[in-house]
């Protein structure tokens, strides 16, 4: 394989087919079982299961993910932003190449705190989102994108109306249960919690409004929380048939 | 009732009226009330109130499918793919004589584990779907899978985006709250539980965060729960008003 | 005033101008009250409050619903179904006025139980559901009605998958947790309770999943259910859509 | 800066280009970091730890809103409603001018009880708002009070269903469970506090039916709570769409 095939294969911006190339494919599967190990080894019961394993397996995919970075090292030479040993060097510093060297480079630096390394891992990922927006689901992500930008004000508008409404709520259980529950109505950062979960109608119930007048704004909380969820999603829905409508006339 | 009649009425797909024929309503009707009797069978109170009943309505139920499995395999001679000894033997092996032969066999071999029958005895149900879409919903049936299809990469991207929301919200609560609940968020697995929960407006409640920090994320994560669900609503929403303006135009 | 205009103020159906009469609107506002009455008194500590308020305002409901009924009876003479006294005896056993009388006879039969007695006086607010289908909401009622009658063979179809999931998962949580929490998992019937909980996004979290296998299947119920509302809310918001749009285009 | 360009500066509605001018845009922020202060004030750990920090940024926020506020007063001579004496006095008591002046009064009249001036500080944030509404969220902000309104009658008949059916099922599960948990479910009244954390799928699980039959009202209900937020999210989905197609077409 010599170099401008290899720079086709890795490069998917370079491509002049529709999707990624068998090589980017394979990496976005090597990218996805590292992380996989990565969320794994997190696990103590099966860090001690295999003791031997998740570090032989990092250690494959870190040399892989090496030589896939020297090969596109070698390859960046045909795009001609990064001819020549000074392209080269500038092509290290450049965006995504810092994201895949900060994936491999903590494994040689043993020093490193456990939990950091873990999450520079997963910084694998963006790489694979990247490639995601390139591949076959670009014009979905067009798209998608296309009706987000074109309603972000009156998304912004109705975020910026929750936000009332969350602190709102808060205030109001402030007054209202301080006094009952000081521990979880004490201050309006902490009735924030409450407010969030109820607001968002996840629930969790780990801290509920005692007094009646509580209860009665809680309920009232509630019922907003549904706006909450409608008017957003109605604004998307009607961004997105918007969005498609248009590509079908056009 | 001859051989083709038979077959007409058996057999959905070979029928020229629309909707299902008695027979088969009557199947369907059958097939909701096997599925019912073997739900409620696996309650011990129900079972201990009326010991004998469950045994005797499966025996007729049994009775009823073993008949209606023979006069199948009579009257399917009349189809020219299985006609013949030879087209009866291969017509015993399609996909969906053996989902029939396996919702019965299960009855004569006692000694299958309890669970497994029970499991074995729904698979009728499957069924009952398939004739769902030849019968009166075939057109809703097409429609929505038609909405669904048009829309599969948007879909997927949205699920896509949904999953990496998951995992960095796990990332998030295992590294900020591994220290203070070691049994709930000790590992990313474990802290999964807790994101899915919360990401899908569910919310349980059996684990929450407990730090601040936790809940500054836990509070984001619920948020983006919200645009979890706005999206594939939206998504879905536009495709259906999509599909169906398709349909009035044409 | 006459027997005519009576009638006129009465009836909905027979009031040339649009909305509900004057006579009307006093009625819907004391059916109001009274079910909100009604609806109080259940409440032990308000009873011993105000031990006296709660039978004299019932007295006053109950004699102003008699003077209605009553005068209603006497104009009813004016539709020419119901003129002569066979047609006030079929009015008296025609639905709605059956409804009428159920709300008030069972103040007169003290040896009705309390509860039936609470559940018969909120009888009045289905005339009162029957009086908003007549007044300023009946084009918002005739919309809505229609957008759900001409998608509601796929209302049915969603509702159908959204069935067989419940039964699914909890089939599924039957057989994985029954062993581990035979008290919420023991049967299918008692694994539909955490199922619906999960899959409606409510989440109680009175029961939950505690062994590896449930928690995954779990997880996957909540994704699950994030479908359930997509899909009626998408189908209900491009039904809508069409309904609008047909009301502008006609 | 002469009285003319200060009243420009400070009055949004009487600028001629678009936006927010830049001095608004400033106290924006200001009426922003107050109410964060206002808030974060409430919680006793953080007073402890910094125990001058909130009187002197509260100092020095209400110094600069009196400032404003005497800007303001002296500027408005240039709107010919409030010229002369007399019309500063009617502005003075103009309705934004008295949220203005409530806002920093408590601060001087240290005989207030702490929480109520807590809230009097909040209330900066609705001059926010409406600083929003003639700023770059205008047009947002009215196609969807547009989408709203065009759809009120929609939107009220779905809220009276909900209540309809909020009432309904607190009614059924005090009937069935009154005798099992008289502290939860005692009264109708108490009954709605389940009822609306499941109709609105929140879920908290403080309290939930314990009885067969209380447990299948408790499902029906939640099923419900799907439609009840399908239904207004499918209305305004529809009414947006509606509300934007008006717009590109006009």
């Amino acid at each position: 394989m010599n170099k401008a095939t290899l720079y086709q294969q890795l490069a998917p911006e370079a491509r002049h087919e529709k999707g990624l190339s068998r090589l980017n494919q394979f990496i976005c599967l090597l990218i996805l079982l590292a992380s996989m190990t990565a969320i794994l080894e997190t696990e103590p019961t099966l860090r001690l299961m295999a003791p031997g394993l998740f570090p032989a397996l990092e250690a494959i995919f870190v040399g892989l993910f090496m030589v896939e970075y020297l090969l596109r090292l070698y390859a960046i030479g045909e795009d001609p932003r990064y001819r020549g040993l000074g392209g080269r060097l500038r092509y290290i510093f450049s965006f995504w190449a810092l994201i895949d060297l900060m994936a491999i480079l903590p494994y040689f630096m043993g020093f490193i705190v456990y939990n950091n390394a873990f999450l520079l891992r997963l910084l694998r990922l963006a790489r694979m989102l990247r490639l995601a927006r390139l591949g076959r689901f670009s014009q979905a992500w067009a798209s998608l994108a296309d009706a987000l930008k074109s309603r972000s004000h009156e998304l912004l508008l109705s975020a910026g109306v929750a936000g009332l409404l969350l602190l709102f709520s808060s205030c109001c259980l402030y007054v209202v249960e301080a006094a009952a529950q000081p521990e979880a109505f004490g201050s309006v950062p902490r009735a924030l919690w409450w407010s969030i979960a109820t607001l968002t109608t996840v629930g969790y119930g780990d801290v509920t409004p005692v007094t009646a007048l509580g209860k009665v704004f809680a309920g009232l909380t509630a019922v907003a929380g549904i706006g909450l969820i409608a008017m957003p999603t109605g604004i998307l829905a009607a961004a997105f048939s918007d969005a498609f409508q248009n590509k079908r006339n056009s």
